[in-house]
Formats: C-alpha cells, sequence, structure tokens
C-alpha cells in the first residue's frame, strides 16, 4: 500500500516553489504511488546503470516569468539548469533535449531568440541539443513558452557523493553571491518600486565541479545547486537525509548590498532566495582549503568561500551562527514569495 | 550562416499538430538555429553513442484536452508516447523521466489519479520512473496540467533502421485500425453532437516491435508511431526523407465504422488522424510475410496488415489506390482541425 501523506485538498503555487510544501508533495504523494518504480526523491539526477558506467539522467521545465530578465533568459535557465543538476551529479553532460509548450500568438522572433539563446548557451556548456519536441497551446496559456529541458550525463567514476557519506566536521563550500537570480526576476517584473544594478547568476557550474573533482576525489561527499528554496532549502534536505546538523557562520556567507537590500524592505531570507549559478560542496575537512582553490582557481570562481561545517548535532537542523555568538534555526522556505522564478 | 526558411510572422495552432506546418518550423527554424548543435530533425529518439553502445533518448510535452478520455489519459499517453518513441528506434526503455506543469488550484485527486495511471503504465511497459520534476503555475493556465515524458533506451545492436536504408519494393506494414485516439478526443470534448462507441488505442507498441526485429532483424529497414499528422504525415515524412514513393492500398487500410463516419461527417481523413498505439514498419519484399504475422501473433497485433509498398516513382510522393483503379495523393497534414490531442 502506498504510504500517502500529502492531504492538501489542492495544489498551490508553494507546492512548485521548491521549499517545504514542494517537498511535502513530493515525499507524501509522488514519491509513494511511484513506490516499486522510484527509487529515491524527485528532483535531482536519476542514475542508471550501464555496462558498469552509471548515466545520470535529469529533467526539469521552466516556467520563469518574464522570459527574458537581466543576465539570461527562459532558454539559458533550460540548458544551464540542467546542465547543473548534471553536473552537480558529478556527471558531464553526454546531450541535451528541449520540448516546447509554445502559446499560440508567440511572435516567431521571441521563439527564434530563444532557441539561438539555447544553442549558443548549450555551445558554452560543450554539450549538444540533440533533438525534442514543439507542441502549441492556445493564446492565453502558457505564458509564450514553457520549456523543458532533459540531459543525460556520464557520471565521473571517481565520484561517489550522497547524504549518507556526508560526516560530522566536513566543511560546506560556496561558490559565490547568493539570491541574484530570484532577486533579478522579482526586479524584472516591475511589481514592486525598487531598482538596482543586478544581473541573474545563470551559468553552467560544470568548470568548477569538474575542477573540484580533480583536485579532491575522494574527499567530496555530496554537491548541489541552490536552485528553487535557495542555499536554506538545498541545506534542510541535507541535514535531513544524512540526519546530521548543519552550523552556518552567517557573516561568511556573500550576499551582495543589492540583493541585501531587497530581501530587507521585502522581508525576505537571503538563503530562501533562487540561484541558478551556484552551487555548494560538502567536503572532507582534511581537504577543504585544497577544495576551496580548486573552486577559487576558475575564472568566475574567485567568491567562493566556505560557509560553514556538519556537526553532529543538533540533528536534521540547519542553524546559521552570527559574528557576535547568537545562533538561529535556518528552515526551509515556506509557501512561495516569489512565484515562477526558474 | 543559419539557412532560416520559416517566415511567419507568429505561431499557430497548425504549428504544432505535427503536420506540414509543424515541418516547416521545424526544419525551417529550430534546425537550422541548432545546426551545428543538432544532427536531425527534431522529434523522433537522438542517438547517442557510449561505449559501442547507442543510447535512444526522447522527450515529449503532452497537453492534450480533456486529461481524461475512454481508454485512457494524459499520463498514459505520456508513458505510452515515449515508449512507442523509444521502440521504433529499435530501443528498449531504460529509465522514464516525468515533468509536471501544475495549474494552481489542482485537486490533488486529479494529480493523484495521474501519477497512478503513469505507475500503472510504466510497470505494464517494463521500465520505471526514475525522477522528473513539478512546477505550478497559475490557475487558468496550463488546463490543469501538462506533462513532459522522456525515455532512455538501449537499441538492439540488429537494428539499423532509417529512411536510407528502404528500398523501392519493401512492404509496409501498420499494426492496427487508424483514428481511434482522435477521433475518440474530439468526441470527448463534447464540441460536436455525435457519439460513437470508440476508445483511444493508447498502449505500448514494445512488444510487436520486440516480435518484429527477432523474426526479420536484417529485413526490417524503418519504423514510426504514426502519432500528430497520423499515418498521412509520417509516410510523406518517409518519402521526402528517403527520396522515393508510397503506394497505399486504400482498401487494405483498417478504419473503424465510427472512425470512418465520423471522418466523412466532419470532411477530416482518416490517414491525417493521430493514433497513440499504432505503428508502421517497412521491411524488404523477401520477408514481409514472416514479419507481418511476427506481429500478428503477439496479443493486440492480429489486425496488422501490409498497406502498401515502396516504389521508385512517383518520388517524394504518397498515393492511394482505390479498389476500383483510381489513385489520389495523400498529403501532409494541413492545418490543424483536432488540437490538441496528445
Amino acid at each position: 500500500m502506498a504510504d500517502i501523506r500529502f492531504h492538501d485538498p489542492q495544489i498551490e503555487m508553494a507546492h512548485g516553489a521548491g521549499g517545504k510544501a514542494s517537498r511535502r508533495l513530493i515525499e507524501g504523494l509522488v514519491v509513494p504511488l511511484f513506490a516499486g518504480s522510484l527509487r529515491g526523491p524527485l528532483g535531482d539526477s536519476a542514475i542508471v546503470g550501464m555496462d558498469g558506467a552509471r548515466l545520470a539522467f535529469t529533467t526539469d521545465s521552466f516556467v520563469v516569468r518574464p522570459l527574458r530578465f537581466p543576465g539570461g533568459s527562459i532558454g539559458e535557465l533550460a540548458v544551464n539548469g540542467t546542465v547543473n543538476d548534471l553536473a552537480v551529479s558529478g556527471a558531464r553532460p553526454l546531450a541535451l533535449l528541449t520540448a516546447f509548450v509554445l502559446e499560440s500568438g508567440l511572435s516567431t522572433e521571441a521563439l527564434e531568440v530563444e532557441i539561438r539563446t539555447i544553442a549558443a548557451a548549450a555551445r558554452r556548456a560543450g554539450v549538444e541539443v540533440m533533438g525534442g519536441d514543439t507542441k502549441v497551446v492556445e493564446h492565453g496559456k502558457a505564458d509564450g513558452m514553457y520549456i523543458t529541458s532533459t540531459g543525460i550525463g556520464l557520471i565521473d567514476s571517481r565520484v561517489n557523493c550522497s547524504p549518507k557519506a556526508v560526516r560530522p566536521g566536513d566543511q560546506i563550500i560556496l561558490s559565490g553571491p547568493i539570491g541574484d537570480h530570484g532577486i533579478t526576476i522579482l526586479l524584472a517584473r516591475g511589481e514592486i518600486d525598487l531598482e538596482a544594478d543586478l544581473c541573474s547568476d545563470t551559468r553552467p557550474v560544470l568548470p568548477f565541479v569538474e575542477s573540484l573533482i580533480d583536485a579532491v576525489p575522494v574527499g567530496l561527499r555530496w554537491m548541489r545547486d541552490p536552485t528553487r528554496g535557495g542555499v536554506a532549502s538545498a541545506l534542510n534536505e541535507l541535514a535531513a537525509d544524512s540526519g546530521l546538523g548543519i552550523v552556518l557562520s552567517e557573516e561568511k556567507i556573500p550576499v551582495r548590498d543589492q540583493v541585501r537590500g531587497a530581501c530587507e524592505l521585502l522581508g525576505l531570507e537571503p538563503l530562501h532566495i533562487a540561484n541558478e549559478g551556484q552551487f555548494i560542496a560538502v567536503v572532507a575537512p582534511e581537504c577543504a582549503e585544497e577544495a576551496l582553490a580548486a573552486v577559487q582557481r576558475v575564472p568566475g570562481g574567485e567568491q567562493a568561500v566556505i560557509i560553514g561545517e556538519v556537526r553532529a548535532e543538533p540533528r536534521r537542523t540547519v542553524l546559521a551562527a552570527s559574528a557576535y555568538g547568537g545562533t538561529r534555526v535556518v528552515d526551509m522556505l515556506v509557501g512561495d514569495p516569489l512565484p515562477r522564478i526558474c
């Protein structure tokens, strides 16, 4: 019997936000119903064994509004998002597919711009778009376009990352400033009276991950790209899945002034804001400095930093410690303050 | 320079219908822009080489209205459609992923029913759903849900199908009656005053394909599941891609009375109507009878039939010959008389 624990009567925006409600939906409904079929939580790459090799296989739908924003567009998110899901699974992408749901009445020019963007982003990430699909729905649906991007990649045989590999004392590396993507989307919608010189951070994290794997193949325990739900949700999932605690040094977490300002004004937590070009790696303490240097020496990784560590206690909890000695619990994202940011 | 030949100013429903307009969009815009990246027309499975093995990789978005209909539902189409794309590429499915775009306000019950349907369809096709994604868009978008289904499969090493392998004299096998799916959807919408005892034909065609490959591994030239755009569009694509002609024996093409009646009433061509559980195989003449028997002996394949043959002339054209000696040109689907049937 499927152990269904999800009893919300209907689907709400928060169920797609990547935080607590998303996890309840996936773990309480989707996973139990796929039981026997599905072997782990939906979300990251699935792993398919083949002749001793391991393939990573991942899919994501992109429904971001607006379609284009400072620093990127839906097509660029679709490529980088999929490449990054593969990268944090330790996989080098072999091929991408893109499926479009187009709104009738969309200008051909808008579609052309996105296809060019996808082709360029794929070239930059060193992967081929090998096929896809196109459906059209009536005008008024689909906000121009939704894109579902799927990738397969070959997992580096040296990589053995999982929440179960994480140990107390492990160090947590973050690749750069957080919240740029989510706040950029929020400002691009023009619904709040705030301007800031800010761009989405969308980019492939593959070069950083490859440098990291080469530098510390054995000490690398876990990786994740903190997209929807932000760094807080990613680390809370790690805490829950590993049964361990995580303590962050609040003052070490890089946040741009524009992001911090917007968050303060709007009552948002930077650790909950989505990123599209950052990643978190958990590494063994003895190789933490070497791992950090490996990320920092790749162009674009200069701001990488160790933001905290794994502890035995408090179990299944993420804490942020201030420079003044206080600590606070950092929970998963609850609700959906910034809908449709990817 | 990309050779862009698509100059329609905006996207219309017909561009998603699987006929002439779809082919113009894909070949005139998508393929040229992905040039250097994309190696063939978008649509079928992409082929990825890996250590001597060949992987088939395919994705499709499903936007059918209504979500449930006699004989199936969007979730069942998503699984069978992907399994069938792999099957006609000669591949046995290894894994599926499903990405949902859900409409805010969708009842949890409706989602639960589709997830159960997907899990059951995957079990029936002998494949695992290994992961996916969930996004939520505002109420009024997405008609309940859209599902993008992606599959990877391992191509049988004996299979070498392609339009270029097809020769004059080759025989064309069709697995069963055509048009059931498209007409079922049309009637399920209740927009026309017509009732008929008819069900969608959605099913996995994998068992038929496997029997066929075992029986005539060498003589098998080309396979396709004639979904959007119907048998006519699939065979016109083969004619165009092979440079050969195709002559069908009109009276041999199985069409149920209910489908024929609805088509006559509505001025539709059964050869243009979508199928979701049929396939077409082109086989060498010397093994045609053996190939037909291999399909017919699998339960559900009893109505398989040879519907025509490949000829050198008329090049790039599909003809239907009547029992009385007349012939007519069977063109690709033009426009979109039945929007959103998958």
